[in-house]
């Protein structure tokens, strides 16, 4: 039995607070169950050097853990002076499937930067942050329309995450920490909200894993997309 | 008149939520008005290398700001590869100013530290810490006791800060984000419950202050400090 | 067509040459077409120091280029002062690989370290360094046996990866950088040689794909991964 | 009793040897007994890119101490990466303190930067740097106004300061080290010549102090800083 | 008697192996016995910032180990965050070497950076990488004149260098690991292809050294720098 | 004509201050001309870890120049958070240098290190802080015979280095830095008291040099040397 009798494909109870901080143009703390991430965009008139003058923007995104975050305190990466390679890994992964449901060419040159700081991490950080971002970033483009520097939401679509796992026989869906510690084999699933992939990846961390069980993961996680799509279209229509 | 009809001498509202997190020993969002900073407290059951075999205990501090927590984006300090300088400076006064409250040698060889995240920042944002941070620290001895590992309290009392200005011909208390970049001093105060000082730095940033001026400042930080007090014992009778 | 005629699902010339330098206790150069990298295994007889006195051991992987591997220069990432997100990303995946097919507590309190230095880059670096890696790993182990370390080969079989992609109508076998720079989807697939998966990462670079492309694109990576078993198994016969 | 008799609100012997390096626009070896720092201001015709074309100009600071300054050597700190804590709050306060004498608009877009390096460290080093710098500062504008660069000094006049401390039941004056290090308060006052305040940084290092005692202190130091701006004003006679 | 019978002032066996890898201007990887290093010359068509303008062309070097280039493994510099004072040395003795038989003025606004890249160490890895460096880079200008870039090879001639050393009695000529280990000098020579000298750097390991010494140590070296020059000009005729 | 009508094979005036500061086991300030250094030896009671237990000890070096040390100011090496290639090539040498004097058996497991911070620069930095820390190990080892912790000194002698250098006819002996900056070659000698060579270092900034060349630079550097010996023995008898 999962925790709080969860199904095997049911996600956790998922919130999403808009406005959560006051200067940031969009500002969304995300709760996957007990995971809670804050995503804050920021919007910048301006584009990376490298860049400039091609008439088209830029999404990027950072991600980052408080110490106590988790159940025991984490060192603060600047106190090694440098990110980890886990921390980079999430960051170009958020990123690129923020980018993915963007058309950049229509934004502008603007540039907009997705913080994703985990307040309480109980597993999913990552799909969470995506998940949350997409809807930072939605209202990050309202706020560029609202003050008359787009005329149309560059958006293809949200973009939603989420975890899958094997653990033992079960495949699992939006794991918790406990779940995820113990499962098998671990995949992050990143989809447009029309249900096509942007990201895929798996990693068996015991057994290797068969076609069969990469099938149903990727059935399990069709399930829970929608579930978190579901939630974001409910959080902007608020 | 300052914002929200603020009297001269009188702190923003306070508010304190205890255990904002699920996993750190102590954990308070404390919010002076619209800057909020979260402080959570980590117990370990060790000390630092140098001073291990002393018997006493240590009390440490790190503070940082979320990137978005300010009205523009602030770059993360990890992409420079280390502290600034105002973070140190800021860290090592509230390490300072929470030790300067507690019995290190009653409190045996554990090591605290309370890590002060800057969710929201408008000004005052390393006295909320430090006040914030002396009931998450009461908490997490707290923890100690209700866990058989102390006796007793090993805290004096509790600590607050607050900070206070000369704008134009008036002495603040407790200056906002637009209250401070235009004051010609700014002087944070650090004190015991009891009303004796811990750290006083005041600084001139336009005109030199006069004796009388300090003595100004002083009494209107005495006031500011009492205010903060009944809310730290307040939050914890909850 | 594809450059020198290749057939879609056909991996291009592999080439591995062990014994390449004379010290490492493995030693293999491995060409896929032009891309050219030397992995080389070192064995030491301690294990990290959160390891040990588990009576297990470790593998690691390390992973450069040398800076005119590339078609125009790219900078050493010493003079950063790091390694890049990509170079941490690739080392992580190489070693997770590896260790896929180690029964690490069979192997005893050794540590091998495989370092995989691209020579010449044409694409499918890090598939080909996973494959390298895999033979001399098995010499780093043989080595262990022929010096009475070891009894038993604790490796469990061979792990190979090939990178396949959607290139327009196309699906892709092992690609090369013209390529790889103008796919849609990027995916790399690490399996067993007996053909379960221990990872699997694909990213849409353009289009979101399908269910139906992944599908496509398993069955291509399947493919590969046979010839390149084939190789790595011929290259120890010899 | 003090060491070498020393009353308590007595400075110890003070010495400004200017002209003391051959190549900076101002240099001065500044002693207060056996603390001996040497302060170079450096000319430059230009100011950081943040200020340019605003029409003022910019004065900064850097402190170190020579690792052997001290009674056991201290390791430099270029070989942790970076400065410390302690080095950046007191660089940070001779900028601020040099600043708050000069008229920024009236120096032109021209930056000096003094550079106070420890040769000899017996306490009150960051004392000592300010008010040796205010000498070095008045040489490095003087040269501009001798060179035809300025018409007139931009300085207001200059700035003093000085530790003072609580010893046991005795406040005293111009800390060395075997006093600072048993004070339970230590406090730096950084005064105009006139006598008005720029810095007030006090420290409870043991118990906290009232406010009887900060009268005392403020007392003290004003008597001290009054002999220091006398010694400055005697070097810049000869 | 010295390893595969050498006499005391014979060097090993030197290979100069041209084009090496694909896409470098000049690729030569050049062997002193067991000692390999690859040696890539890379045009950039811009020299370093403080050199634009004035028409002068520049050549840089850089070095580095592979971590099994050694007996034992050695950490890659960029873990340190890094490099360390023995590759800088080397790195800097490279370039000056090479820009001793450059005409940089008539080399153009032209930049070349040789990278010198150690396949496998034993002994002499900076006199082989000054050796081949300046066949590369002859390459490499070979390469701006087959382009129309420029008219007429900028190079005075070779530069080629040598390690010699004291071992007891004898003076030994190109030091292989062992033999370098045990001297109780070392001396790196650098000369032009006519027998003048760039470079000399000798340093007493153990005893001090006399000058008739020195002259025997320059004798033997002489007699190297012949060979190796005339392997780099057969390469060049190939 | 040279500055100061110094005849081509004169050193400047040299000039050793003992006791130069007051907490080091040996202080010299060394002045050659208007290049000064401070030389300052630190004992400390144990050997770097990877010398435990040998029964020998270890003399190390720093060196450093002081911001304002040159014409115009250069930038703190701790502001680019590492050692610069030249400052670790010179504190290599200084370290070579004395170790080279010194029966690292005979003085038991303690380490000397001696920091030559540049107090002003004018050429020939590196040679008079090898010369003037000679005096100050010297010094070091004196201190530890009176304390009674070594029985007879371990200096086989003293150490002193001298440059020379050819600027167009003329060979010059220890050139200042307006020579320096003209010479066409320049080359570093380290010699023991009694004439043998520990350290020769010649580079050709301009012209490749002749053996013939090579014999005069090394006949100029024996008078220097001999001249500078001198000043370190008087500097002894004082």
């Amino acid at each position: 039995m999962r925790p709080n009798n969860r199904a095997a494909d049911q996600v956790r109870p998922i919130k999403m607070t808009r406005h959560y901080t006051a200067y940031a143009e969009g500002s969304v703390l995300v709760e996957f169950g007990n995971t809670k991430v804050l995503c804050n965009a920021t919007v910048e008139e301006s584009v990376p050097r490298w860049m400039k003058g091609q008439g088209k923007g830029w999404v990027t995104a950072e991600y980052s853990m408080l110490p106590r975050a988790t159940h025991s305190r984490t060192r603060r990466e600047v106190t090694n002076g440098k990110q980890g390679g886990r921390t980079m890994e999430i960051q170009r992964l958020i990123a690129r499937s923020l980018r993915a449901v963007v058309d950049l060419q229509a934004m502008g040159e603007f540039m907009i930067t997705v913080d994703c700081d985990v307040i309480q991490a109980d597993g999913g950080t990552r799909t969470a942050s995506i998940s949350g971002a997409s809807v930072a970033l939605a209202d990050a483009f309202q706020y560029l329309i609202d003050n008359g520097k787009l005329k149309k939401n560059p958006m293809k679509g949200h973009v939603a995450a989420v975890s899958v796992g094997v653990l033992g026989d079960e495949i699992l869906c939006d794991l918790e920490y406990v779940e995820d510690s113990n499962a098998d084999t671990d995949m992050n699933v990143v989809m447009t909200e029309d249900g096509r992939m942007i990201e895929i990846q798996g990693t068996a961390e015991g057994e290797p894993f068969t076609h069969e069980q990469l099938m149903a993961l990727l059935d399990c996680a069709k399930t829970g997309i929608n579930e978190i799509v579901a939630a974001q279209k409910a959080s902007l229509e608020n």
